[in-house]
């Protein structure tokens, strides 16, 4: 059954992502792979894979779409989920909601605002989610991974025990915003264990496929598609979706909501996701990145994606 | 003709209305009025009034909704469609997208960034905006006005001389943003030419039907519901929509969308203009502001009005 | 009689200044001169000057110490001491005392502290002393030139009506600071009646003998070494000299302490004067300026004095 | 022999220090005590020493001058001392020379100025200072002991473990600032061994005739006073000076330049010592913070220090 709210002739998704695909060729391999560990700076540039599914059911994608990379940064949207499910409306006593208007790891704003992270979206906020799912559980890690592999229906996900350990290494900036945080009082956790507990979260290894299952429950009212099953309440699902639109791809998030409409969240590993509410979720990946931190042909492939099908929400 | 992209049952709005207005009851009269000139400080803060117009035709109000008020930064919105207007894309090489994440009338931003305003529905951007117009046409205000009549269909709306008059005398903060903006050159009228134009913008007076009215062309895909003619091509009411959603509500943009989620522009007058794609526009009014500069009875009425109707974008 | 305080043995000062101006030679001509308006762009920049006057009543001077230039900034030390004796101590209340860690019209501090300047030798800190004069006295500007022509024994002395014109109509950025002080209501006079003095202050045409004469006052304890008569308390005196040290050459005022040790105050006219306590002051001229805006060859050549004469402070 | 840059009737310094201390008995007892770790936190409030160490080889002491105390960020001068004969010149590369214009620990300007912090007597900076010491001796922590006890011709001091532990413990910013360098690659040890001899140094006890004994070197052009060994070149005994007024006493450094005139450093045990340049040092220890983290009876003291003896290098 076709959902009624959707447009009544809703596009052919398999054409569209071809002539996405085709559309963004120029742009891949352009931007800049994310170096900082070598895990990812070996990733090779020129890949790009698309997938997109649906509340019917249907699964589309072109591309590479079933080759596994890290999807870092998106996890925050599992972990604010996990987070909001144990602490309820509490959890924006310890973070805000508002878009940051600075680089995804400033210490600015948080110095500023007394060890308040401005969303839960940039790093500084994951640190704060991280440690409330820590506080609510003594599995955390496994918690985490459970929850994805059921939301993509995959249980061979892992993480990459490799990035997490590379990502610890070089993570002196995170390690520094968790101390920060610390010192304003609005962690509870070990510096140590919050640390090791997000740098797995990033280090989450999927592919596009994976990924367009495991989010289609923000398309869906917060319902799992599959099974039927309440994954979260409809409003926090709402709420979700308006913090991807407001904060989810760093210091642009106004420019990505004004070329694509749509929410989304992106990560440094080159992959984003976004949410077409009632009605789909859909994932970009190619490594190559703009000058913010977001996949550049990615970003290219959503705006098209946008054009194309109308589907914005504004 | 109902369009067919509404739910399948419409609530009834004028029951909506009732129930908004008797959930907020309890907060009119909390929150301060606007004081910086004397004739916003004199508006009575015990008023509230509320205005639906959808794109059916229909109209339902409830309370003040017939009360003039000063629209102050809504306009801000209408300045933007005729400035993209004259410029097109061009345009976004003098102002930003992106949320300030500082308080309307900071500095610090645009000091960093050069002269470039973060986003055009923040005072340094609406400066940017004016003097886009005034470069457009001898005759901007003129233009503006017309403008705004057309789209409320009320030839009767007038900008208030005193309002703008005591905003020149107070508008010390407005004097140095421009001033400011020039030094970077990113100004090309006069500067007082460019503040008696953004004084007279906000010093338009409308009432909450005039301004639900006048925002219908932005839930219409940039086309007037009454004539069908455009006002705006459809992809840039689309993108108008999404600056509401992550500038619209000053430094609370983000939480604005968390709650309400729908596009929207506060004013300093207690306004709030909203916007539901393809099918509605809402405005609601209540002096009393909250300590972000928004209506807090209003931004409570959307909130409400949200909830009940479940017209969130997300 | 020679002051009992200074070194038994003083250096041939006629001699050092021949040493400093061969020190500098390869200097002169580097830099950038001040291109903001017509009449400070034109100074060649191959100039070179520099005069000392002793507490005994001596001058010494080199290259084109009697060639007239705009002082600028180093106005800010006359009016500092023209609005301490008219306010006294409650000056501090409307103006700090801690050196900004910005560059010199930054309003980014200004902002953060609600108004008051971070000390009276920047630009906005200078404002507040302009209004602090302004309201003490109808006749301000003449006051000012009154004194700075009695310092210097120089009834000669002008203001230059075309520089204060050309920074008025360039003067965007100062404009932009007076409103915003303005805004946090620590300004009582009319805008243009501070920037006006303002103008006239920077305009003030001088060359190194008549700059090393009116700051002896400085090395004096206060007192006017040709007449004995006080100009400012000996405290107050001192607590210029402070000043100077601590904020007189903007962003560069540590290194400045750090290299030359003397207390010092630049103009980007491209002259500079320090003080010796209790023995001399020693003014340089050479309009080409460093990346802070402080004369290249001046900077160095104060610098070369120090190394010579071991006149530090400290 | 009493050197004869001193103004010929040194004043009677026991009676000066007689009337200081009557001076600023009303003061004792006020502020609040640094409670970030126990140690401190359970010095009694009501103490006060004050000593002065001659270049003549006397020393004048009243009050507690003798009791223990932990000298915290006094060390950062030391350590400048030692960092600076390791690395001469160079190590400004790494740090700068100019105020922050900040509170002590804050990240801002580091964030600002890509990891290079402003100065060597900020936390910031120490961290970086630490680094060079610890790149240029395998046994930093001992040589810097031996440093202190050799200045202060005194072999019993110590580092207080406890207090090295307990901020170890409590030290969630400074570890945050030593992450924070690492990730713009301006240290070159690892995190946990900067931290500790930062810990340790801060934790050194010393009593106000120790470290009044100890700076004499900056007052004697970098030369012991007892040995006549050249503990520092004169020129660099002369720029520490030159640091410690403008950046010695955190963001009071302006003011206290401005009420007291004369070199610096303060630590948040409650200890300031100044150096009055060819005569002496000057130490006072009063456990009671002002708002700035500088000892509230401490700052007193030394302003009418000042006064009483035109002690001012201004």
């Amino acid at each position: 059954m076709k959902p009624d709210h959707l447009p009544p002739a809703r596009p052919d998704l398999a054409e569209i992502l071809a002539q996405v695909h085709d559309h963004v060729r120029p742009l891949i391999g352009q931007g800049k792979v994310a170096s900082y560990i070598p895990r990812l700076a070996s990733v090779p540039i020129d890949r790009f894979g698309m997938a997109i599914a649906t509340l019917d059911g249907e699964l589309f994608a072109t591309g590479d779409a079933d080759e596994l990379f890290s999807i870092q940064s998106i996890s925050k949207v599992f972990t604010l989920t996990l987070a909001l499910e144990a602490l309820g409306g509490d959890l924006w006593k310890r973070v805000g909601r508002e878009p940051s208007g600075n680089p995804f790891n400033s210490l600015v704003q948080l110095e500023r605002e007394r060890g308040i992270p401005r969303n839960p979206l940039i790093n500084a906020g994951a640190h704060v989610i991280a440690d409330v799912i820590l506080s609510s559980s003594a599995t955390a890690r496994e918690d985490l991974l459970g929850f994805v592999r059921d939301r993509a229906d995959n249980p061979a996900i892992i993480m990459d025990e490799d990035v997490a350990q590379s990502e610890r290494d070089a993570g002196f900036r995170n390690c520094a915003l968790v101390n920060f945080i610390r010192s304003f009082h609005n962690l509870d956790n070990d510096v140590e264990r919050v640390l090791d507990f997000y740098f797995h979260q990033c280090a989450l290894q999927m592919n596009c496929m994976d990924l367009a299952r495991a989010f289609l429950y923000l398309a869906n009212r917060g319902v799992c598609q599959r099974s039927g099953v309440p994954v979260i309440k409809a409003d926090r699902a709402r709420r979700i979706n308006a913090l991807m639109m407001t904060c989810g791809t760093y210091d642009a998030s106004g420019e990505f909501a004004f070329r694509v409409g749509l929410p989304a969240k992106s990560g440094v590993g080159g992959g984003i996701v976004a949410v077409v509410p009632n009605a789909m979720s859909v994932v970009v990946w190619s490594p190559g990145l703009d000058d913010k931190g977001n996949s550049l042909a990615g970003a290219a492939a959503l705006e098209r994606f946008s054009e194309l099908t109308g589907f914005s929400v504004f």
